[in-house]
């Protein structure tokens, strides 16, 4: 784990930050609607690899513009890839991402919908998504006590006065999640209520989750280090044949949230902005969400008391313990969990396949073998 | 308590609950070196209460500018009033502010120091810091998950998808921590390493800070609700004869924080900012904070694992347990905490002693009797 301690703060800029990572970090998207979107990205994009999940019809061809490297995966490719395992990737649902996290081999990933462009800063210059992730991945988080000048290590700032000196180091940060300006990422109630709102308010702050908090992770604008959480990053079972949608993101959020605080990995939440450029339909989200909204009265008390055995020192072991806790105590919520909770072995049993622990790391290997 | 929940947010603006919280409101002020801080502050405080606690010298004298609302108490009237139980409350430090707390009889207390100026949000309009703070009271806390788009109850923004139904109602809120523009809150070692950087970033947030996480909280800019966490707000012993300085309301801000966990109430930080005129002498503030640098290595151990008996219903009754538990615990680390966990105790006798609990409220009696 490379980290920017406070010695090196400042020593490393964003765009060398971004150079010497080129090669680290792969970008996954969830099925690509329109052209417009990847044009938008195009400065940004271009000099990294992409990984495209198509996420409906396989016969529907999706048309990626001269200039990116890129490999495309559909349904027929999933099969091909994970045969009997192929039932725990998602089919019509943009939880068919984690699809590319399994086949990616480099240590960063960034993950983004492609209703999202890009954004500006109040000084109206557009904000490179991808370098604020990569600098907020690079850089130290501090779980274990609350920084009142949010992100100590970003320039301009520091622990403030009574922050204890031992916790001053940090710890490596596993996931970075962005935020959207335009269309906030609201429930469909909220969006029923509120059809109007936008969110205009450019917050400049980037700061870690406390150890013990969890927070709902959307997966609209979501960076992490898969070397360290990868394993945890899997988005569940959603869309076609699943009684429940959008809580993908945030059931991988939950997941991941306890498997970092188990191990001492931090989460920061804030910068970068994506401009999120429309709303979902709130009727179809209401028909996805129902039962989450009912359930999840059920898994926040059981996420908020999970508890990790010391054995489990890796995210592959913590995820393995999660899904046989989610087997006995959520299976009584609904026969879905149980599901659920078998999809989560399978998902580490093809993570292991795709990844043995012993091979060689990124550099060696050409990136997505399999295409 | 009023809290202003979803439905009536935006319903009340700023300026209606400020005038409705004329009469509910004190600012207590440690001490006034220069009589500039007045006249900045005349418009936003000349409508309110100030109770002055001077730190040094009684013989010397404050002159206070026409206009303003004041009761103004030195040394010499906190032996009169407090007699055998005034050794509680220190001497020559800004932590004898807490005096103004325990005379005052209001519902809602704004402290904040003399080097403190008005800010400039970025639009280049003066920050009303009393207005931020109250409007921060009066709206609830959320403290048992966190919210990505910030404070939930602002205009403008929610509750994100994800977000559990449950706990949407909120807390009640018993503090407000505000920032500082310009001079950051700095220890002695960060101050020397760093003496010229300066605070210019306005991230225009507040925040629930979660259950179970401590923070360093500065006294210079910060508000209360004094009915709910009053007795909590003691600044402990520090300055002339004390081993220990600026320390003074870091320790309030565990005491106040794992209490007001502990009872279900909220702890927000973030917006409004206070320009900070002047940094104070890092070689003296050495001096002061060099045995609170390593005794904090042990305090925070220490408060991140306190737990308080379900008995301990009122803030009364959490702060003589913890005082307790102090003694028991910190003893051992050095002489100094038996001392405190003494004058905690004093405190809180003589809390009850000027705040009897059968009391009328505030309406009824005189404020700052005693003068």
């Amino acid at each position: 784990m490379r980290n920017l301690g406070s010695e090196e703060k400042g020593s490393m800029s964003g765009t060398a930050a971004t150079a010497i990572l080129k090669e680290e970090v792969d970008i996954v998207i969830p099925t690509i609607r329109n052209l417009e979107f990847l044009e938008m990205w195009r400065a940004f994009f271009e000099p990294y690899h992409l990984i495209i999940v198509q996420d409906g019809d396989p016969s529907k061809l999706i048309k990626v513009p001269q200039g990116f490297d890129y490999e495309l995966y559909n349904r027929n490719d999933i099969t091909r890839i994970l045969g009997p395992k192929a039932h725990c990737i998602s089919f019509k649902d943009s939880a068919c991402r984690c699809f590319g996290f399994l086949l990616s081999k480099k240590k960063y990933i960034f993950t983004i919908d492609d209703d999202c462009f890009v954004a500006k800063d109040p000084s109206g210059k557009e904000i490179n998504a991808l370098e604020q992730h990569l600098k907020n991945l690079l850089s130290p988080s501090t779980p274990f006590f609350f920084n009142t000048l949010y992100d100590p290590f970003r320039e301009g700032t520091d622990f403030v006065r009574g922050y204890p000196f031992s916790l001053r180091e940090g710890v490596p940060t596993a996931a970075s999640h962005g935020l959207w300006l335009n269309i906030p990422d609201y429930d469909a109630p909220t969006q029923l209520v509120k059809p109007l709102e936008r969110n205009t308010r450019y917050v400049d702050a980037v700061m870690t989750i406390p150890k013990g908090t969890l927070f709902p992770m959307c997966g609209m604008n979501l960076a992490f280090n898969r070397e360290l959480i990868g394993p945890a990053m899997y988005f569940g079972l959603m869309g076609d044949g699943q009684p429940i949608g959008r809580y993908d993101d945030m059931w991988a959020g939950w997941c991941m949230k306890v498997i970092s605080d188990h191990l001492g990995w931090g989460v920061k939440t804030g910068l970068p902005y994506i401009w999120h450029s429309k709303a979902s339909n709130p009727f179809v989200n209401l028909k996805k969400e129902y039962k989450g909204i009912y359930w999840q009265e059920e898994l926040i008390p059981f996420f908020q008391s999970v508890s990790l055995p010391k054995e489990c020192t890796t995210a592959q072991k913590c995820y393995i313990e999660l899904s046989k806790q989610v087997r006995a105590k959520l299976g009584k919520v609904d026969e879905y969990f149980n599901k659920l909770a078998d999809s989560m072995e399978t998902w580490i049993e093809a993570w292991e396949e795709l990844n043995p622990s012993g091979a060689p790391k990124s550099d060696a290997l050409p990136n997505g073998s399999a295409k």
